[in-house]
């Protein structure tokens, strides 16, 4: 339960709030690379933060994000051409770059002013840089020194080893974030209705498909249905939280579910098993009602299977089936197509797809989640953790103190998963045995020129 | 006319004004009956005076009335699960039964103190009644004794011997309900347009088909036509107005219709000649601009005909040809379909439908009518002693004066109806002629017992 | 470059504003004469500078433009019936002429009094007339002496000299009237992208079909590619401004643009060379965020020949292509149909059509554009000029003062056109050489008796 007054800072990231304040003192994710495919193509209106731009990709290949008015009569430059390094407007002519500099000014007079008039003439241009076939942006104050790039896991490897996309959600995006920690909640949302054994076992890897945790089969969905308690131990690192929550297995075992939050906006699911891909979700707030999800998947040892990227096309894992423009098919629109007869006899909420469950749920919250009439207990604690790690974040940069991860970019390498482990075994244990590290961390084996190299521009 | 003030007072009914609380004295209709059609059913979104709450009917055939908010995390139970008389939320599984009471709380640790803090987690719940293949709440303030439900002669009856259905309306509830007590718009709003005697007459059975006042022929529409400015006579009992409007008819003979207003917002319609069918209204507020009108018909002496029930399902007499959400498919959106072709040879308004052509010119005075800037006169006497009845009773209200009806659910035994009669009798002696009652009551052969046994549950 | 304050006084058009005012010293034309086609047709809802009436025409093919409230009840006389030289409202049949006064009120008494109670019963009714194929109104307030009409070219010729329609505009009127005097834009807004002189050629042919300066043939639209900086001179008359602008033609030449402003809101386009078919348009605001666009066309010498008036039905010159409703099938909903590909190959907007390349850009500015962050520059000076002179005669009004034009009918002789002139001539000269008159008046042969023959009602 928040107060009214905590509740609104969380949810509010339009620019001049705390939260959002907060928020820009990181990369932000603001299209995926493949919308502004090629030199030249199409301008496409972006939405952060409350804030309306326009994302460009110009003719060498560099991705401007800009404020799409031109300052001559404000026409907006989404209908401008898209031609030789900028973008100028259809209405008069006036031209600019991806750094939001005026290239000519056709209306002036070319007289001995006009070099020092065009030269003073711009517009707002944020820093951009491509970073795991996603488009960043840095929306923050200007500074001498850009923050790095965080250090995701699924940025660092070939892009053979990754698939990433997005789907656009109709809420806060604090509470779709407070979803994707809250681990609890699959023991009912997601959970096949069977009335056998055999039932079960056929539902449940219909519910698993696409999905990590394959290995244990059809185990540890019995598990969750069977313990709806998990008990969470959390730890605090340098960018975030890990989160486990452990549930009663079989033969005096444990499985642990253990996520990542990692600042701001960062989440890795909590069921990959050793060798199985990884899933994470970025939440990057449209407005205050409704947020964008970045969603993608890695594995650190091999290529990602054809099979495995035709799955996540088609809305299996963290992804959602969604159109031509990310928008899920399923949605608050049409009540996520709700089937009462399936919710009757296969799964617990009629709803196909475990993003759109997902969706369905965090959205049926509210657009903003009223946080100040809640019931929480033990099974809400990663929730209360994310909450407090926020306002704390930005609470201390109104007082001054920038958030450390902005500038810690290695502990962003970091992974999440699951685990079976004896039940006498502690978490820091469990952790060690999983990852080898009481958090999680991973070392990378890139010096900072190969890192420098797979960030665009260079 | 009314001042702004009173037209505030009239119109608005959320919880809290001061013609809110005087509705939520009384019960009121929230739903078909077959709408919730069996035990475990889905759950169905119902708006009421700008409440947003959730009926389901429970595994025992029990109706509940519900804020659909879980006290968890805030998650909406509309995608709840209703299984085993109670709605289980889908996020973590808390389930609360038809009382609001929660059954289980399956993320709460199972320890010594589950029970206590178990018990003492509730929802809002209404108080539910089904009646006359109605779905009734009393949503007013606790009470140790519920009013009684109103005796309608509909609910008495032998389903066989009744239809209920209902239509949704595009504007705020008293202005529909004005409608419907104000028969002097007949003259015009109805009529059909001819240009023969025989023209007229084929066209008046179009009109009436499935009203009552069939045994009529075409002369009751004929004296409406030509009788623009019928005399009111309005009398009050224990629950409203009785108003008889005659018209000149044929040899020194009236034409009375006799309607009945039932507070706080039930109207009969003044057609039905002794022995035909009778139909009844109820304006039951969504919000201050939309409202739901509850429609019945009923013959007290014999079962509907097959015919009868076709036809109101088609959209004849009071019922309107509605979409499977009981929203007119001629409305506000599409200008009710008029055709002004028809408009000018076939009837006055060139839309299809009683129904419709009501809805048309009610909601064209606006979503809330201004009735501050009006010309009233005597054929508007109906609606003036609708409006003071209703504020006073409201007013009354607010200095604690309980409304008499509100416990005096006999008095809502009466039935209204049309007539012709000598010119030389005034409405007291009409009225004993056609009912034997100066109000239109008449008895019921019912005992207490009885009529407790119409009402689910018992 | 505007203040805020300035701004919103150019821009506010609903009654009591000061630009409302000014406007409604003013006939303003409300529709076109065949959306009223005949005698008792359909009424027609019309929305003019916020205010909601309701136009008919009456037995005798009179239209009137009505409040369309019936005091009664406060019913929509929408519904009502056009019939017998006034609309009877649906609801009680209170009727209502094209004057405002009521005719019949048939649920009065009819006693003694019921004449001088009628009598006094009126609803707002705008005078109203039908002038060059328009339905005009004069809708400021009550006056001995209506304002003379404008005795614009296109009215006072025989209709086959003329056509006239309109257009749906999604954003404030003013700025549209800014694009219309705005004739720097050509040389970006309509070009075609071409990639040699021969594709130039057949590209720019297309861009001017059912166009003016046909007869100058490519030649015209190259000037404008290769002279983005045309230079301005302005000059103020009796009833608005004459606007030229000159570019560098070939051979010493200079290539001017002569367009006419008259207030408060026409505009005649630059392009006619001498003998061609004139364009104009009128901007009527609809309410803040919306207007119409009337356009017309006319040769005072000839007939306008079919291919003329089939390719301005098709959405040539400056009509664009409007579905029934008279919405442009291009437009804001659908990002005006940009083509990216055509826009990199053909023309610089990738949107087909002159009026909807000019819609695209005047909406993009925003519903109402923010003037108070522009550049302006030298080719800005017919906007500027435009906001100065409107400015003026909102403030004068506010002083008591009446506009002149207002009175000056025939001050609105003017004509506008595109001529290439040798580059020693002043603008003056160029007049002179044109039309005649240096503000491009010119006579006509019609008594006062003649013109007031062309207007209905005589």
């Amino acid at each position: 339960m928040l107060s009214a007054a905590d509740n609104e800072m969380l949810i509010r990231t339009n620019a001049g709030t705390p939260m959002g304040d907060y928020f820009r003192q990181y990369w932000v994710p603001v299209l995926l690379s493949r919308e502004v495919p090629e030199p030249d193509c199409p301008p496409v209106r972006v939405r952060i933060m409350g804030e309306d731009l326009l994302a460009f990709r110009d003719s060498e290949g560099k991705v401007g994000l800009i404020e799409p008015r031109c300052p001559h009569r404000g026409a907006n430059l989404f209908f401008g051409r898209n031609e030789k390094c900028g973008i100028r407007c259809s209405y008069h002519g006036w031209k600019f770059n991806t750094d939001g500099e005026c290239m000519d000014a056709p209306t002036i007079n070319l007289d001995d002013n006009y070099e020092k008039i065009r030269s003073r003439i711009r517009i707002l241009a944020y820093p951009v840089r491509e970073w795991g076939d996603l488009v960043w942006a840095y929306m923050g104050p200007k500074t001498d020194e850009l923050p790095k790039l965080p250090m995701m896991e699924f940025a660092l490897l070939p892009p053979s080893h990754r698939f990433v996309s997005k789907k656009y959600q109709d809420c806060n995006w604090a509470q779709a974030a407070e979803g994707g920690l809250d681990t609890a909640h699959f023991s009912f949302l997601h959970i096949p209705i069977a009335e056998s054994e055999e039932d079960f076992k056929a539902k449940t890897s219909r519910v698993t498909k696409g999905y990590s945790a394959n290995s244990m089969g059809s185990d540890h969905i019995r598990w969750m249905v069977n313990d709806s308690r998990p008990r969470f131990t959390i730890a605090k690192h340098d960018v975030g939280l890990v989160l486990g929550a452990s549930r009663h297995a079989d033969n005096g075992h444990l499985y642990w579910r253990i996520a990542q939050f990692l600042l701001p906006n960062h989440g890795y699911t909590p069921s990959a098993a050793k060798g199985e891909t990884y899933h994470g979700q970025t939440w990057v707030p449209i407005d205050d009602e409704k947020c964008w999800v970045y969603v993608y998947s890695w594995n650190p040892e091999r290529p990602l299977l054809p099979e495995e990227v035709e799955s996540y096309k088609r809305g299996a894992a963290v992804y959602a089936e969604v159109d031509e423009q990310y928008v899920p098919v399923r949605n608050r629109s049409n009540d996520y197509m709700v089937d009462r007869a399936v919710q009757k006899t296969e799964n617990f909420t009629g709803i196909k797809g475990i993003s759109e469950q997902d969706a369905c749920i965090q959205d049926s919250q509210g657009r903003i989640a009223d946080r100040t009439r809640e019931i929480l207990g033990p099974t809400d604690a990663g929730v209360v953790q994310f909450r407090r790690l926020m306002l704390e974040g930005a609470r201390d940069l109104q007082k001054g103190k920038r958030p450390v991860p902005a500038t810690h970019a290695e502990g962003y390498r970091v992974r999440a998963g699951g685990v079976v482990a004896p039940g006498s075994k502690n978490f820091r244990e469990v952790m060690m045995d999983r990852f080898g590290d009481p958090y999680g961390r991973f070392n990378v084996e890139l010096s900072e020129e190969d890192i420098a190299a797979l960030v665009r521009p260079h």
